[in-house]
């Protein structure tokens, strides 16, 4: 009992610092990294988002209180309202219009995490889903702060990715962060250690994925 | 080919005329509801609420297209962040409490409907979960229009109902009910005859259970 | 934490006293129950198992390991391989051909305690799904097992309602429950409090839901 | 209107191909595939068929009709009663334990087939999840077919592989497979050009994630 998130990432230690030092990351914060990397990446993120917003719908759907029902919903409307038009925005300055975005083949590497987590949604419970999902949510805000504290890590107009590091390091983001660790911690307090070991399964499958969405960047993979 | 929403209203209209014209709306519409049963109802619509919320979720996590998640989304929206708070004030003016609100048995009815739609949408596809809603969605707009039609309908403020009258004969609620007819005529425009056949199965059993919550209303049935 | 099926059944206690000792069930036992009434229960109960077939089978759908999903298939083999067939068999004696079978109507309870069964377990995962599940596998063995500890409880020809009895207190159904109490306590043992609650929330749901169940009958309700 | 499987097979002619006579399939008709490689497929082809007990468990619950579920149910109790055994012992003769099986972690393209499946189904009604697992089903006893109209192919007990094509070339799996057909034929004819281009993009996705499955196999990938 007692559990915390922590104890998801120190259950699969290798896989997770894996992912969040992934060659991918490292490029994106010295500025090296591939421009068509990078561009191919942006185009499956936007993919990626969408079976996002579905996966907080379906976070919303799973709801037993009015309180978890509007996170959720904050969750979705983010998406939705905010995070697709800047995406949208980003991507245009990168060269890729709307209407190539529409036109998109899904990659493997976007298809297997999203409906990962999408069917871990459904079989388990809110928590299981949230936990399939904090990969993504917890660790782009902790690769912010890592490359922050980098050596290698170059900031301002030369790096030519300051904007994706400066919108993970924002007070916007590490606050929806927080407040997600906290929930997180929240309900991992209450649970036996046969619940915790399904969880850990969950995180350790789900950071594997996200890792690969790295790699398909660096591969220009589909 | 070619079927719209009328065919399935035409398809049980017994069923349709009975929820559309029961004496719960007649004696609303004329200003003679007992003031119980309409507080009764009101609370019981709050929790059905929450549960739309959960079906307009689902809708949003069943979309294939952005569109339809986005339209799905707006639906949330509205309940999440204007809908509820207008029922909580509308509660308070009839002395419901948000306290009282908070601490109610679900009555039969309320779970009877909402499980039902909630479990059409997750057997079935969008269309089976827009179909299940279609009773509320469309028929409270149905309703308005048919109440301002009648000769005993009482208007203005010596009808203590006013309110809900003018709630669902507003142009936001029709412009809302006459978009929901369009995306429904637009789908059952390209079904065949079987298809048909499932939906206006789901359309009555929906019809009816709308039809058991007017009397648990009467009926003060917990 | 420590938790055990009969916390479930405290804490809901005249509610599930309610359930198992309804005037449906005393009249059964006594056999004074009008056959009418034992008609209408027995069709709608037919609907209600293939609904139960769809629970075993989002069990089966929900499983995290081979065994839970093997036990899951057990429950929906059992419904579809034998009880069907018998329920078929009985109702024949009954009166009640397969084509008025297959043309029933559903009930509104029917309607309202299978569907909020596979919404809970939609909703919520695994152990809450089994959980909505418990009124009917448990408390159909606790229903007989009370029977014959009642004197009014007729056994033998006598009692028209016989087999009833025999088919709930045989060696098969009972080491079925049995070991449906065994899975409960096992996982039940590991919860929180505050999953707890939740889940004496949904057994009291649906031990009213099954309650209606018998009403439904006494009243031949559609 | 009026569709049948073929068209779906038309309309991503290539991809189907590529899955069909891939390296993997040819090797092993041939009798020259990598050992390593065929185990390395053995064993995630046992937790893809765990996974694939869930779609037939997801598609008893969304069956509408107690034929459908009958159906669903007969591919579930396949695979748990049978086939899972079949593969057991198979893997045996491949010098792979059953306590290797309950150990092996879950291969990146076995997570994105399974998973892909599994929300189609969720997301769509039952036919989506149908043509989902066509290229399983229907792709299976092609191959075989194929296969021995190749002249590369070696039948007999100079194949290492021979049992693997007398399985799928089985009366048994080609009838399953002619069964199958006969539904989604049925289904097919039914629907309009709008929803044969959302089931064309499923099948054609499914195909390119079976096709992974192969050159998993080849990759020994995990």
């Amino acid at each position: 009992m007692g559990y915390r998130f922590t104890d998801l990432t120190d259950a699969c230690h290798d896989d997770w610092r894996a992912y969040l030092e992934h060659d991918f990351v490292r490029q994106l914060g010295a500025g090296t990294l591939d421009e068509g990397a990078f561009r191919h990446y942006l185009q499956q993120d936007y993919l990626f988002l969408i079976h996002f917003a579905r996966a907080y719908a379906l976070a919303a759907y799973k709801s037993r209180t009015l309180t978890d029902l509007r996170q959720a919903h904050e969750g979705l409307k983010a998406i939705l309202d905010v995070e697709l038009d800047l995406h949208v925005g980003y991507c245009r300055e990168w060269g890729i219009s709307e209407e190539m975005l529409a036109e998109l083949p899904e990659a493997r590497a976007t298809m297997a995490y999203t409906r990962y987590v999408l069917d871990t949604g459904n079989r388990g419970d809110l928590l299981d889903l949230h936990v399939a999902l904090a990969p993504c949510l917890v660790g782009y805000g902790e690769i912010a702060n890592w490359l922050n504290a980098q050596a290698f890590t170059v900031r301002g107009e030369t790096n030519p990715f300051e904007a994706w590091i400066a919108m993970y390091e924002s007070e916007e983001f590490q606050s929806a962060m927080l407040a997600e660790l906290e929930w997180l911690d929240a309900r991992l307090a209450g649970i036996a250690p046969a619940r915790f070991a399904e969880l850990a399964r969950v995180f350790r499958d789900a950071t594997r994925l996200e890792t690969d969405f790295w790699q398909m960047g660096l591969d220009r993979a589909i």
